[in-house]
């Protein structure tokens, strides 16, 4: 039987998978539907099983190979509730490890060594690795965390349009952009903001970047507030952090540094690789000390 | 045939009526359940129905008669969505005028004065009349809206708990407590939050002013900062505002004024009447409007 190693990273949106030798070397890749444990668990089985195999067609490898493998993946939710058991516990993989999805992409931004990241997206969440150990902040969910995440940004933009309508804020013109596009009827954005989740909020972020970067007011100020939040969480996360090296990931992270403190912009690196890469590292680190413990 | 007019003041958790003379004279009230015309509209109108026939017994006189009243409901949740039509046509009443809870209590706490009010309780709202014309502020409910009202303020308290779990803000006494109610697990906040309505977060604000009250720095933080939301509606409904007489209604207006700016505090006075001898009033008005015009 040969032995073969799966990274997989399943998110809200789609699911990737990589099969790979035990030693790391990928093979051939894979991808399929969303994998959200927390919303639909049985469907994030059946995605996460698709794409593994996917992975392996990709390799020119029989698909039914699945079953020997050893998986690592990385799931958005394994933080919140409890199904990361129910979802292994189903999984078709010899050996199955679930972390964070936040896990695989510090894994494959900075290797094994330390450092930081940030995944500045829809949400926000950081990580930080010292001697081994790793430190998680934020990533709560657009409710009660996550500021300055894309969700946080884009609802305070839509805030802002009705404290401008009812001439509490200065208008502007980002506040404008917003009113017209509910035809300058505050209800429509009392009612898109009931039916909205965190990623229909932070479809409005781009749109606020752009009015502050070309200096209205009241863009300024809101992006000025979700930096400040982020260099807060930056400034905690750093102070754990084994090294001064700080990569940022995510929807937002080309955008962000223009906006972050000196101090933390003079610490960003680029990312070694993806969270897929990250996954891939962390199962061959797994089957590694499982055949060192078997010997 | 004897002429009556009903005052009706329907919310969230109960609905209130008083049957009076046509010169405003109340002779009974009545009272009856949840009165919610965007959440459960139908029920809303059996709601309002039961309570306008309960003030008719307590006045002594035959049920029946709701059939031939003038009414003047003030509702909430008349300014999001469009149902006002669809209770409107489906009251007994001969004549039925419906406008928002917010104007009754104007109506009852200045009288047909100029001035202004600000309800603080769950939400946030603002009213002024000036030379006979209406303004509101706010009020466009908790999710982007109503800054300073308990809901909002829970909300921040909750926030603030998982910010100084994460180390991002230093821990205070309000924190702890937050933190010692979901037992030391931030999940459990997060949990909270995903299933709480406006109402559940705000229940959070009295602990917040009490930890505030007594010099907390996070609560103090928390509460200077709903206050600043608060005062910046004020300057803006003052602004419009015929006269310098404001008037604090809700459940928060009693803790917030040592918070608002001396300016504020200044121009603050007693509620002349409640919501529902608003409506009354506003009842009496409609109906003396209709004879003058038929005569």
């Amino acid at each position: 039987m040969t032995d073969h190693i799966l990274g997989i990273d399943g998110g809200g949106t789609s699911c990737r998978a990589a099969v790979a030798r035990p030693d790391g070397i990928i093979l051939g890749r894979g991808k399929s539907g969303a994998a959200n444990i927390l919303t639909d668990p049985n469907n994030a089985i059946i995605s996460i099983t698709e794409a593994a195999k996917a992975a392996f067609r990709d390799a020119g490898l029989d698909e039914a190979g699945v079953g020997g493998a050893s998986a690592f993946l990385g799931l958005a939710g394994t933080n919140v509730g409890d199904l990361t058991r129910y979802v292994r516990d189903r999984l078709p993989f010899r050996h199955t490890d679930i972390d964070s999805d936040g896990l695989i992409a510090l894994q494959g931004a900075i290797g094994d060594g330390e450092g930081a990241v940030a995944i500045l997206g829809t949400g926000a969440i950081y990580m930080a690795r010292k001697a081994g150990a790793i430190r998680y902040i934020g990533g709560w969910g657009f409710t009660v965390s996550d500021l300055g995440g894309g969700a946080r940004l884009g609802h305070a933009l839509l805030q802002e349009a009705l404290l401008a309508h009812d001439g509490v804020h200065p208008r502007s013109g980002v506040t404008d952009a917003v009113l017209e596009e509910f035809k300058g009827d505050p209800r429509g954005i009392v009612e898109f903001a009931r039916l909205s989740k965190p990623g229909d909020f932070g479809r409005f972020a781009p749109l606020l970047f752009d009015h502050a970067g070309r200096g209205d007011p009241q863009a300024v100020a809101l992006v000025r507030a979700g930096a400040t939040a982020v260099n807060e969480s930056l400034d905690a996360i750093m102070a754990f952090a084994g090294a001064p090296r700080l990569c940022l990931l995510g929807g937002l992270a080309a955008i962000y540094p223009p906006w972050l403190s000196e101090q933390h912009r003079a610490n960003l690196v680029e990312a070694e690789a993806d969270a897929l890469t990250g996954a891939v590292a962390l199962a061959a680190k797994g089957h590694a000390e499982r055949r060192g413990a078997a010997a």
